[in-house]
């Protein structure tokens, strides 16, 4: 069994098990308390939270305790807008965040606000320079993850930080998936981060809040964390969530080198053993232990299953793996092929072994799914005929349009197109992202009278 | 050393560290996943959730788990009256709520809405008749707790919950204290609690929303947890909440008997062993374990102090133990004396020896705090002098007032008037208190140069 979805969920490290189980037996009463018992859970709280503080680069009575990486973002994002109320409502996030902070974002715009939403270019990062450009004299907010949860690229922070603190408006970093390797760089204003993502126990986020930045708590409250995070502390777990992150961080250089081996094995093998594959992300700055690449032809959720019964767990930003129908976000916004969508997230101290079982076993696994399906053979020539085509895909989820698709374009001629129906959200990124896998043209798409007709020009 | 303040919190039930210590190893994965791990962690995330349920009396679709009671109570009462919006914006909660409830309903005021708290007599409970009457036609949501957090007094849930019913208006009730011993009775519709009180862990709290009953979640939201209880599940925490809420039912009926007795032996003995002492709470509608007193002259923070060096671990709704200035909320309400409160609330399991400990240690602890602070003793006869007289105790706190008033009141004939100068709220309360339980009269207060004057008349 290899669990290669770290970016999901950590499984707990061991010193967060070792210190959840001392601190079940110091760390149960309240902290408010003025008698030992209470006393002791004072104790064990306030060095968690100079532990995590020194592990993020804070002041302790900047960090409070919240009960996940979730809840942080929401409270932050709500906090800070409250804070700046006076300056204005606009909140600028990055297209690639986590679902958390697009999710606060809708709540924002809900209620009145607006939002800017910043592209990124192909290999999932945004430019400093064009989110720069989206500062605004109403700016409340700004928001950008360290690095994608997707596919691993990291986000320019500190340049954009930098240039946040020149419009004076504050920037929320979002650290979840990279707090476990070290310090977010440059000059930020607030940060979130969730435990359970660097092997500590689920049930507690980090968020941070610099001395001098305009907060104002949204929703009742309470006289814990600063006013910032009501409710009774989840004590034994913000221990362990302390104590794992600084055990974690002492490992960080040398397994951040030995993953990023790892997974680089991945992202070059993957193209050369199996067909018709898009690696995707940054491949240069990128966190360690993350590999994300699609699989054209395939159904992402046939070839999850058939990873987890070979004995690897991964995940996937496919739409045919979520309930939600269409494909991940991320995906989405870079542009790039979703389908057969898999992301290997590397835990620390995953064995080489591992990884190169995961290398022999992928290639027949994606070739028994696309077989199954009926996908063309990667270099099957099909034979020519005259005219256009019309490929009804409608009601047929993906990958079938595109393998639809591909079993046709060598019946047009060069110059003729194909056009191809389908009422699959998915289709409007994997055709346009196999046409430029393909190196043939994507003409656009229009409203038909089932779906819509995408249409594929054949160049080659 | 003796832990007596189970309604803070519950030191952790074995069953509970058992069962967390087994998921911490098998649930640490995310539930939303398809593979093995996840599959894992989902089966035991139904699994608690039905155990859960079936304890609450519930469908398990309509239980959520919550980061904890009081995130559960605020979600609660926001989803409610922003799924009654339509129907109006008040609120009702009683005047002796949790602090969750009453900030749930400062921030509803905040948003332009109106509550209304209903008086509770001087025994802690509401009135279900006087309830009843503040039921209106734009009543959106009213709450009421299943018993008192502070002095243990049971709350007519049923009766509320019927006059609710026929109304057409939802209650919640906050079960908080009372959900270890048994199911809430009665037709409500929405029920908060939170594990650490019954021996779970800390970090779970539940919310249900019976089927039926309009619910709009507020704020940012995710797919998780029925889109009521954002944020990752923490998943071996619930597990074990819902080991030991199980567990703990299964032990509830022996050990309440068992604890209503080493209870009601503090209620009876606390008045004969320590002069001066007002017991308050329902005396027979109550809470298992709960006994709150208030001793005259004392100090609370210092007999709290004094206790912990003896070895007892007990609260205080006293203003003088916590950082307000105001005496609890609740003893307030009740019109009860504050100064020197304790409660004593003990948790399953308490032995009889530690029990009849307290009942040896506090006559002396209470006597040399009065002993400290000058208090008059009990039988003292003062000289009778004519006239009426003035006490200046501005700038003094809880309970120097009292004292200062108790010293001087021989000192005016019979029929003749103490007048006492204070700047402490605690004087507001345990003034009339004082009169009340030394026959003397209570004439009212007017405003004074300084602070307020309060009127006391010898009657006796």
């Amino acid at each position: 069994m290899a669990y290669f979805d770290a970016a999901s969920a950590a499984p707990l490290h061991p010193v967060a098990r070792q210190a959840l189980l001392a601190s079940l037996d110091e760390g149960w009463a309240d902290p408010a308390r003025l008698y030992r018992e209470g006393r002791r859970a004072r104790l064990l709280l306030d060095a968690a939270r100079e532990a995590a503080a020194e592990a993020v680069g804070c002041r302790a009575d900047e960090l409070v305790f919240t009960p996940s990486g979730t809840r942080a973002v929401h409270s932050g994002v709500a906090g800070a807008l409250a804070g700046r109320r006076r300056v204005g409502s606009h909140l600028i996030v990055s297209a690639v965040e986590h679902s958390s902070v697009l999710h606060a974002a809708e709540a924002h715009e809900a209620g009145g606000g607006t939002v800017t939403r910043v592209p990124v270019d192909r290999t999932g990062a945004v430019d400093p320079a064009a989110y720069a450009r989206t500062l605004r004299g109403d700016t409340a907010l700004a928001c950008l993850q360290s690095a994608n949860h997707e596919v691993g690229t990291e986000q320019p922070v500190a340049e954009v930080a930098g240039a946040c603190r020149e419009a004076g408006v504050p920037l929320l970093v979002d650290a979840a998936q990279s707090l476990a390797w070290g310090k977010v760089p440059g000059d930020w204003s607030l940060l979130a981060a969730s435990a359970h993502k660097w092997g500590g126990p689920s049930g507690v986020g980090l968020l941070v809040v610099r001395k001098g930045v305009r907060f104002a708590p949204q929703g009742p409250g309470d006289e814990r964390e600063s006013g910032r995070a009501p409710g009774f502390e989840n004590l034994p777990a913000i221990v362990a969530a302390a104590a794992s992150l600084r055990a974690v961080r002492a490992e960080a250089e040398a397994e951040a080198v030995r993953l990023r081996e790892l997974a680089e094995r991945i992202r070059a093998r993957v193209p050369a053993l199996v067909p018709d594959v898009e690696v995707v992300g940054d491949p240069v700055r990128r966190l360690p232990g993350v590999v994300t690449f699609s699989c054209l032809y395939v159904d992402g959720e046939t070839l999850l299953h058939e990873l987890d019964r070979a004995g690897f767990s991964v995940s996937s930003g496919s739409s045919c793996t979520s309930s939600t129908l269409t494909p991940s976000h991320v995906l989405k916004a870079m542009g790039v092929l979703s389908e057969g969508n898999v992301r290997v997230s590397l835990p620390p101290g995953t064995p080489a072994e591992d990884v190169e079982r995961f290398l022999e076993v992928l290639p027949g696994t994606v070739a028994a799914v696309r077989e199954k399906l009926g996908a063309p053979a990667a270099a099957e020539a099909a034979p020519r005929t005259g005219g256009d085509l019309v490929v009804d895909a409608i009601g047929r989820r993906c990958p079938v349009p595109v393998i639809e698709l591909a079993k046709v374009i060598g019946d047009v001629p060069v110059g003729g197109t194909v056009r191809v129906l389908s009422d699959d959200e998915a289709a409007r990124l994997d055709i346009p992202a196999w046409c430029e896998m393909r190196g043939q043209e994507y003409v656009g798409e229009e409203e038909a009278e089932k779906g819509t007709a995408y249409l594929v020009r054949r160049i080659s």
